[in-house]
């Protein structure tokens, strides 16, 4: 079916992927899917990585693409298939994760029949998906693709183009593909930008929330020169997609998880100004306490839309306050002298110390990829001071997503250690990941925070008012009986893994794990 | 919150639950649950059984139904905890399971501040559901969930209610729950049976084609002596919810899987009758392969709506057709002796020989679970003469349901022995089950058929008509590299386990795990 003038549709998807420089596909394939498996096949510059469940094979494209700054595709096999991967799609549109879906459907003549496997795709696909299409025609199929490519990278966000079989598999006229650019931002309204200045100049306290694109080295940079010249602070949102940080760059502290500490944080501040961020809510609401986190009084300014120009934007607030561009790394962290090996923990262990030795023993431009929920609240604030790092969290509450996060930035980055800090409820819904990083011999260090209970859900019973319970609900709250066998978990799907259950061991765990290659789990009993 | 005379919304939807019957709850809680914990937890008599992932949770609740022939709860955490469970639900709705999902959602007025974990629950819900609803008010969710049990129940179907974080914890007028009654089925036509048995008596090959409740023991034998008077032959769809099967019941053979088997299979028929089935169909269109499998001249015939009453449609068809009932046992299998230990393969094993000796050691009253895709397509014929058991299979293509519907059938019956035949590739996408398995000590023998490849996906490939590929499909079909350690996958969730890579290896293995307490798992190396 490629002879030198035969060609179908799924070449044709193929080969338009390609010319818009996507060069990974994360794939969990299916029946329907088989002749763009072929096509992926006859195109070598296409990296295929297999994920054994489709939470995985989307995590890891959200991961890839954190990192890549470029989107990654994936290949799912219709709607269930979908279904199993839209979790992590949820964090993925919440992070602003460019990113395509591939997703497998009936041929179009066979729908009708609703056979065993059909679902309503669309109705599956429309809650996580910024741009979602349908492949029509053959002919049709590589426009589509760069229109999806185009609306995953300039929105940026998820684009899910369905695929049918017999779009898949039908002839296609050969020719050129012709890609499509990326939608360039837009100029920022320079009055809008001009009004925020004179907000800030006014008297009372100012807090700059940021978040999105502005928690990256160079707007950082600026924001802090900024808060520094007018006296406004400056706080990261809870979640983040990706925060360029360590030694050398600027801290930025992030707004708590709980919602009377981010009142707290918030409170006194007479306005906002949202970077990139949205107005702060919270988590979940709680009876008696508000779902809006700043003072009610307060006034809320937004510096920047989400189609506009962020780098101007700061520019001309920078330029409006009379913030000196040369100052623009007055924020950087000074060259702290980390804490010394002798100076860590050494005995048994607990989620502090774990954290305090991880961010202590973080290798030199490493990816930390964070979803240790309620155990490693310390390990922010103890790695303002780590060498240089990216770090990166779930974004939409949606669990499951470290281990594939993890996978998918190393395969993005493979001169750099990823180090995923990991609690043991979450990792368990995409344990999967873990035969993933083997298959590839990824550089990553996962760091199993293992408590054997959702500690967050035994918090929040306390802060719903429920105190005393009994065993139907530890029955829910705690998976002790059994114990997870973290060693076995990780040699099951092909990972190399130790058991540390006091500092000193973890420490020399982590300084053997993060110097070698491939992946290596410690489970740090605490 | 549950003084005497103070109730809630969440203790409202419990007791209405229990009113109806329901006492199992399989669950994976999240935060906005909380209160439906805390009213659970004051409810021993509902017996919660923790998943470690989502899609454990609804398979679980499949296999519970489909033995206990009532519905089980499931408590599921906003969309994305829904989403995780979505793959599952594809299976029961389309093995018409009653089944009553609770999901947990945002405070009301939490709604339109799109906080980070909001998404459209019900667009997500809605293909997988034959009922959606949303509790509206603490005083409300005592009708509306009794409501979700009516629907789940007289559908058969999937009910969805979704539960808002404050109508749980909002304050309830306590008083008497009022129970609703399942919906009877209708009256079957007579006239329509009867043209059915017109039908029938005119010359050409008829072909009844039954599914649903026709594959259980009382139905089969009046199809089979049908049969036997009127010259018909009869065959179960292809993927069939429950058959009661095995020594002393009628055998019944099912529509093969290929596309090109089912066709020859159908070849000649004049008519099919329909029998709580539905019209033929591939799984999956191929190019130039027919969608629909009998003889486009054959005539279609219904015999019974889904709503009606099967029983009595049965009875009068074999009114009509002059059937005996003293005759309705003559088709049951003859007592023919299983094949000796001695005679069973004892050497490398492959997957005809496992699937020989399982069906040859199956104990007396088994529950099988078949999720064995490619390799196990020689159990079915094999197992004709195994002893009673029941036999529920895959019903909706989505891969992943084998072990939560193992387990969930356990459940359902503490007293009979689980045996679980599984495809390895499938196992992956729901492996957590297994500890849900050792949690609750279920009787549950899992024997995978490990061939460390997409064996179906190898053949689908075949079928498109690509016979050579390369490095990228092979890496997308096969994971065999690394290998998955199934004895370490089992150990890590907590199951005890061994490798047979012999026949008299896998037979001793079964024998030992077929009378023990509590899960084993067997790695058959194929």
């Amino acid at each position: 079916m490629s002879g030198e003038n035969e060609t179908n549709g799924a070449e044709r998807l193929c080969d338009s992927l390609i010319a818009q420089g996507v060069d990974t596909c994360f794939a969990n394939p299916g029946t329907s899917e088989m002749h763009f498996v072929g096509a992926l096949d006859r195109r070598p510059e296409m990296r295929c990585v297999l994920g054994l469940f489709e939470g995985v094979v989307t995590g890891a494209a959200d991961g890839y693409a954190r990192m890549a700054d470029k989107p990654a595709a994936t290949l799912l096999h219709t709607g269930p298939g979908l279904a199993n991967g839209l979790a992590n799609l949820h964090n993925a549109k919440r992070a602003r994760t460019p990113l395509i879906n591939v997703v497998g459907d009936h041929a179009t003549y066979h729908l009708k029949y609703e056979a065993p496997l059909a679902s309503d795709i669309d109705s599956l696909a429309r809650p996580m998906s910024n741009w979602l299409g349908r492949a029509s025609h053959p002919d049709k199929v590589a426009a589509q693709a760069a229109e999806a490519w185009q609306a995953a990278v300039s929105t940026p966000g998820v684009a899910t183009l369905v695929l049918p079989a017999d779009i898949a598999w039908g002839r296609a006229e050969p020719g050129p593909i012709v890609p499509l650019e990326r939608i360039a931002p837009k100029r920022p309204d320079e009055g809008r930008v001009r009004a925020v200045a004179r907000e800030m100049e006014k008297p009372g306290r100012t807090v700059l929330l940021i978040g999105g694109r502005a928690v990256r080295e160079g707007p950082l940079a600026l924001i802090a020169a900024i808060a520094e010249k007018t006296g406004a602070d400056f706080v990261a949102e809870t979640f983040n997609a990706r925060i360029e940080r360590g030694a050398g760059r600027v801290p930025v502290a992030k707004l708590p998880y709980p919602v009377d500490d981010a009142v707290a944080h918030l409170a006194g501040a007479e306005r906002l100004v949202l970077i990139d961020a949205r107005p702060p809510v919270g988590f979940f609401a709680y009876p008696d306490k508000p779902s809006l986190l700043h003072d009610p009084a307060a006034s809320l300014h937004g510096l920047v839309e989400a189609d506009e120009d962020l780098g101007e934007a700061l520019a001309l607030l920078a330029e409006f306050l009379g913030v000196e561009a040369r100052r623009a790394d007055a924020g950087a962290a000074p060259a702290v002298a980390r804490p010394e090996a002798a100076d860590l923990p050494r005995g048994p262990l607990d989620a502090q110390a774990t954290c305090a030795i991880v961010a202590a023993l973080l290798p030199e431009n490493a990816i930390v990829c964070d979803e240790s929920v309620s155990a490693g609240g310390t390990f922010f604030p103890a790695s303002h001071v780590s060498p240089r790092h990216d770090y990166l969290q779930i974004t939409g509450g949606s669990i499951g997503i470290g281990l594939p996060l993890g996978a998918g930035a190393a395969v993005a980055c493979p001169d750099r250690r990823v180090v995923c800090l990991q609690a043991d409820g979450s990792a368990m819904y995409t344990i999967q990941a873990l035969w993933t990083q083997a298959r590839e011999r990824l550089d990553v260090t996962t760091v199993i925070l293992s408590n054997r209970r959702y500690a967050i859900l035994e918090h929040e019973m306390r802060n719903v008012g429920i105190r005393d319970y009994g065993e139907n609900a530890r029955r829910m709250l705690r998976f002790d009986d059994p114990a997870l066998d973290w060693l076995a978990l990780a040699r099951g799907h092909g990972v190399e893994a130790a058991r540390a259950e006091t500092g000193a061991a973890l420490a020399d765990l982590l300084r053997t794990a993060n110097s070698r290659k491939g992946p290596f789990l410690i489970e740090a009993v605490i």
